[in-house]
């Protein structure tokens, strides 16, 4: 094994944050994921749309600087931070040799609305993005794979929702999240058999005739990173 | 955010593997999970066992650093090679900050016999370790419970066997990956219901009166690295 010897020959390191929103379709109103995207105003790339993110300072641990991405392009903390993954081919940026280890964020629908755009800072419809700088179209879409996947066998939901919420509530998360249509009574059924919903024993406040019961998630679902778990 | 200027600030980038195989217990006898640790042979922790690993080559992919450390360990090729994780925080290494994106690979039972140990590299059994450099302890601990859990939904058995095998030969994958015994009716029962052996229309060669049928992992099984499945 050689080493590594020359400045040139070092290896950078960035920290990338996906992150999701569910928010209205612009044309259909149906709820659909967003993301924020950052211009880049420099070279490679200059102009075009990249995930926020930016180099790993020495004094900030990885989740950490996911998190103060997250707060900078959008004024907002995560309620679900999990690492994606670590992207690192030799030729994703064409200047130096770049390794992104790439998190992903989802927050919540009540909190999204309080979201400040940073600076250069664009929200999106995640399925329809424009062309994007680096392999960043290839690590949204293993992003959405990822969500998509996990929503069905993980209480993932949960961090798209208020503390408290109702059946309906959480189906249109799926429904939104999968692109789909769910029958509300099967849906009823697979969700009761996870046994991770707690009825709180209330009801939604309105002016319905039988107000639809509200849930909360089981405490003490596992933290998605094996830094937190410890 | 502020830019770090002095090299002294720079991260460093690592890459180790965790590399298990199945031999018999040194006292039991039983398959169980061994994997191969270096010696380190400097500070920090000199004289201590760590995951077998190094820089990561300006030139050189994350995978394909992963894979040129099982060879030099072990003289092996995986036969599963996946990303666990990205290990960064501030305080893991004691002089520098060092990131290590670790994989892990899974190796044949009849590969495993054919390894040729590196120099200061020595086998242990999974889950009876010495004290470990660095946090290796944790990972290693992560890797076997990601290992374990994934062994319960994903076809990953394949990769400790050969591309033909009988149902017995899965089941003890299964049970030395788990520490457990299985019942084979209803092992049988539920590796039937996921669809994913196909039988080879073969038998194992022996003197049974009733030989056991051979059976291979239906092909087309997802790869685990979004680099790879791109």
């Amino acid at each position: 094994m050689t080493v590594s010897s020359s400045v040139d020959q070092r290896v950078s390191l960035a920290v990338s944050t996906v992150i999701f929103a569910l928010r209205p379709h612009p044309e259909t109103g149906l709820m659909t994921l967003w993301l924020p995207l950052v211009r880049r105003i420099r070279e490679p790339y200059e102009g075009q749309w990249a995930l926020p993110g930016g180099p790993l300072e020495a004094d900030e641990d990885l989740a950490a600087s996911a998190r103060h991405t997250l707060e900078r392009t959008t004024g907002l903390a995560p309620n679900y931070l999990e690492q994606l993954y670590a992207f690192g081919n030799v030729d994703r940026s064409p200047d130096e040799r770049v390794v992104s280890i790439v998190y992903w964020a989802l927050v919540r629908q009540d909190e999204v609305a309080r979201a400040v755009d940073g600076e250069n800072v664009e929200w999106f419809v995640a399925d329809e993005l424009p062309p994007l700088a680096f392999d960043h179209t290839a690590i949204v879409e293993y992003a959405l794979a990822r969500l998509r996947a996990k929503i069905t066998y993980t209480p993932i939901a949960h961090a798209f929702l208020p503390p408290e919420f109702t059946l309906a509530d959480l189906r249109a998360v799926h429904e939104a999240v999968l692109r789909t249509t769910l029958d509300p009574a099967n849906f009823r059924r697979q969700v009761m058999a996870t046994k991770t919903l707690v009825p709180t024993g209330t009801c939604l406040k309105g002016t319905s005739h039988r107000p639809p019961a509200l849930y909360r998630f089981e405490a003490g679902a596992p933290s998605p990173s094996p830094e937190e778990q410890r």
